[in-house]
Parts: C-alpha cells; structure tokens; sequence
C-alpha cells in the first residue's frame, strides 16, 4: 500500500500511554465492523494485560517461545492450542456463550482436541471400540426437542478413549478410527450402540500445556466421560458429553467440563434388555436423553443475553449477523 | 496428582459468569507468586474479551486455526510470534515498560524478529555488509554514559537488511552471516564500520502475520533502519534502530518503532574523512552518540514507574524481584 494512502494520523514517539490507542486506530482501516471491534477489544486487553504486570521483556520472551512451542507441536491429530484454551477455560467460555441453552435442554461441555473427520458411520446396535481390554457397555439414547418430539436424521459424532484413557489418534502406531463413530438418529430418534465404559485420563501433558500444568502445579486429569456431538440443520450444533458418577476427578476436571445436568449412572443388563440388544445379561448400561434446541431459540436467547450483558457492562453495541459490533450512531 | 490433594474447592456447573473465578483458584494452587498474578491478570483479560465481544464458537476457531500457523511457521531463523507481537504494538509496550529511560539516554526501540546470534565479531573499520548493490555508507559512534563519560567495552550486535530489504535469514540459499556483526567498544567508547544504506522493506507479510494485516488492511512496511543492540555488565540493555529521515514509511511503521529522537541524517565525507576512514570522499556518513543507562538507574526508575502505575490502577501491589504481586498483608 502507497504509504499515502495510510488513512491514519501520523504514529511516532509511541509510549506506555498512547501505543494502545495509536494500534487501535491503525487496525481500523477495514470496513469489516466485527474484525474492528474484536481486534479493538483484543489489543486493549492484550496492553492492559502488560501495563498491570509490569511484563518484563525476559517474560515476553518466555511467553512467546511457549506459543511457538503450542503451534508446533500440533498437527492434523493434536491441536494444542485448543488444549491451552481448554485449561484455561476460555472453551468453556466461548461454549457458553454461543451455545446458550433452554431450561429444559441438553447442556453442553467442552469439545477437547480429539474430535476427528474421519470416524465411519455405523448402524444401530454396531459396536464402536474394539478395545478387548474395554469393559463392554451398551448406549441407549434418544433425541428429542425441548416439548418431547423425538427428532429424526441427526448426525451424531461419538468418540471416546480406549481401557488406557487415550484416543485412537494418540497411538502412533493405530491402522484406523476405533472408539469413535458417526450415527444418525431414527424415526423415533433413538440411537443406540456398543462401547467400552469410560475411564478418567489425563489430557496429553508431554507438550508445552503439561509444562504449564506442571508450572501451575494442576492436575492433567479429566473424568471418565464420552463425547458426543449433534448435528441437524434448524437445530442449534450441540457439543457435550457424559460424565460417569463418583469419578475422582469429578469436580476438579482439568479442562472445566463437567456439570451436574451431565453426570449419569449405570445400570445393569436384565434378561429382557440382554436379549433385546444382544448383550450379556448384568453387563453395564448407559442410557441417556439429548434434547436439542430449535437454531432459531438459540439465536433468540444468544442475542437477548448478548444486549443484556453489553448493557450491563455499559457497552453501546448493535447486532451484526447476531454479534456485537459499536452503535456509532 | 492424586485429586485428594487438589487444595481448590469443588468446580462443576462453570458458567459465563464464574468460570473466571475458578479458573483463577485452579491456577493458584502454586508458590510463584509472580506466575500467579501474571496468570490471573491474563486469565481475567483473555475471559473478558470473550465476554464483550460474546466471542462465537467459530471466530474462536480461526484464532486458533490462525496461533497454529504462526507456530508452525516459525523456525530458527523465523519467528512469527515476535512479529505478531511487533505489530500488535505489544513489543514497543514492553520495551518501554522494562526499559525506562532517563531523558538524557538513547530511546529504544523493537527488537524485531531477524536478531540471530550467529554474527561474525569484526574489528573497527570493517565491512558488515557485502551486498554489491547496496550504496556503501560509514557509520561512525560513539557509547557514552548520562555524564558523558566513553564506556568501553559494551558488546555491540548490529545487523540491517540487504538492499533488497532482506536479511541474510530470509535468502534460502544463504551461505553464512551478512548485514550483521558484532563489535566492541574501544577505549574512548568509539566503535565504527562500513555498512550499507539502509532501505525501507516490508515485514515478512507472507504468513499468517501478512494475511492478518492484509484483513486489518494495513501496510507491512517499515521506513529505513539500521538494528543495535547493546550489552555490558552493570548497564541497562539497550536495543534501539537509527531511522533514516524522510522515508516515505517514518510515521506509519508496521511495527511501531520510530522515535524523533532515532531519526537520523547522513553527510557526506569530506577529505579528511575519506582519507582518515578509508572510504571515497563524497560517500555517506552516518554519526551517532550511544548513550546507556546504569542498569540500578534504570532498575530504580522501572520500580518507580511500576509502583506509580500500579496505584494509579488501584492496585495494592509489592515489588518481588522488581517485578509487581499483590501485596496482600
């Protein structure tokens, strides 16, 4: 760009005082709304963060290296920095904010780095980890809307860890997905399938986010729990999972996940349920309600929560594609 | 960690309104004082700018799609993080918070990402550049302290671009070191060496850094300069760049760097130069005055200003290793 064309007022001898304002005003050149706000609230945040610890330029340094460290170790099956924002509760946060829910909706809980593409759709009844060290369960589910309409066609993505509490894709040496799978609700909006019970592990913790754990002298544990995704065009995208009871990590899971709405129990194979599914009778069984909320409702409930809280923080902001944006006018 | 030891109350439920909060605790459990406050002033920051931007699902994805690029795309002689930094105006921040200088010394200025430590250390009157197209000029200075006195002795790491406005690190096929060296200062302070003009050039802009400032509709220009870097023991380490007048990029760095008090002229040799320095008569000349700060003069100034800054927050903090904790007795 022709240094003529730079439509902002002349920068030099920038200080502690004015750098803040004088990036601020560079980054708002475009006539993207939203990428202006953002960066406006992210440069602020990212000074006042340096101005109130005085960051020191050895700590700069030793933080930018750390970042360095998160991208490169990540690759097409790690996302480390995911990981950071996991421990640091800033997915949790997001998760809430964008997937808010309904009083009588299924809640929502981290998505973790482990979600992959490439899981095979199975039927119902298919069994999805073949772990022979697993201890077998049977998964009974169904879908429905928040008045009790079973709803039919939903993607659902499962994955969970093998009896060693790691992911088919933390193995270097795995020939394909195991212990996850892609289903599709039916008429009734069932789906139901064979896995292994679900036991706590720690997130990866030999890269730079267990270095920061370590630092910080935190547990890398999560408990024992499987995820599950819902996809359906018209319903909002729904990222959970569930948390089996009386885990030790139950209330101090490493990445912020676990709520009370999502802890659920066993029960136990009778003849009946033995004979209907094809399982052992006694052997475990986990059965689970999901209700999904209309696209529209969230959008309403994303929107009305959006304007309150900017009122409350005193932010006078108009909606853009239902984000906020500075009501100029 | 035996979660039995985990010394934080019991987290479950986490909402857009206490995750903070408890992020805050989990991540207190450590003796680091320093490391404690740093992490609750980043975790309050990063949580607050999700909250008012009501930051979606799917921008926080591409930020973390766009971290992982800026890791994987640094390397030894790249550092894409630093330049992310650069131009975010956070390095010029923090230079100007732990490197507080008294009226009478040199102001300084980033560092950039193309610092290596693998110059060669040349004696006085040699040549750091051998660019053949460069238009060779000679730089002449001087290192004194606040009184005037010659300092001796600092280590000087000083490097510029090719006139292609490339640093050596950038050429794939380069065979060593150039545009770049490391000196000394002699007895009266003095060190001097034949250079190369320095030329405007633009930062690496073809990563995620360049895509970022192409979106934000930025230039990636930086106006003419030459990089110094200066170090001795009991001295406050000083990293600085002289400007060229008049470039065209001087009040619209991409990075922030300029200072009136950088900026410089060249003049032209006359006889006696030529004849004295070896170098043609009519050819440039670049002269310029170092002038470093005692490192407890500065220690005491950064204390002073944090201390000033810190109750101008209303922060009750104490100095721990000059650096501020909460002071809470």
């Amino acid at each position: 760009m022709d240094p003529a064309h730079v439509n902002v007022p002349a920068m030099m001898d920038l200080t502690i005082d004015n750098i803040t304002d004088n990036t601020v005003i560079i980054n708002s050149q475009g006539s993207d709304q939203r990428l202006t706000y953002v960066m406006e609230r992210l440069v602020t945040h990212l000074h006042d963060f340096a101005r109130e610890t005085r960051l020191s330029t050895t700590e700069w340094m030793a933080a930018l290296n750390f970042l360095v460290r998160v991208g490169q170790i990540s690759s097409d099956v790690r996302h480390e920095f995911i990981l950071l924002s996991d421990i640091l509760g800033l997915s949790l946060l997001v998760d809430a904010i964008d997937h808010p829910k309904p009083p009588a909706s299924t809640e929502g809980s981290v998505l973790g780095p482990f979600h992959t593409h490439e899981a095979e759709t199975i039927p119902n009844g298919d069994l999805m980890s073949h772990d022979p060290e697993g201890e077998p369960c049977l998964v009974l589910c169904s879908i429905k809307d928040v008045s009790g309409n079973p709803i039919e066609g939903v993607k659902i993505d499962i994955w969970e860890t093998d009896s060693t509490g790691h992911y088919d894709v933390q193995h270097s040496n795995r020939q394909g997905p195991d212990g996850r799978c892609v289903m599709n609700s039916d008429k009734e909006g069932v789906f139901w399938f064979k896995a292994i019970v679900p036991v706590p592990y720690p997130i990866p913790h030999d890269g730079p986010v267990g270095q920061l754990l370590k630092l910080l002298k935190r547990h890398p544990w999560r408990p024992a729990h499987m995820h599950f995704m819902f996809e359906k065009k018209g319903w909002d995208h729904l990222i959970t999972a569930l948390y089996i009871r009386n885990d030790p990590y139950e209330t101090s899971d490493a990445v912020f996940g676990v709520k009370k709405s999502l802890i659920v129990d066993f029960s136990t194979a009778d003849a009946a349920i033995a004979q209907k599914y094809g399982v052992k009778e006694g052997s475990k069984v986990l059965k689970h309600d999901f209700v999904l909320v209309d696209e529209k409702q969230t959008e309403r409930l994303r929107d009305e929560n959006a304007l309150k809280a900017m009122k409350k923080l005193g932010r006078k902001v108009k909606l853009l594609n239902h984000l906020p944006v500075p009501d100029v006018d």
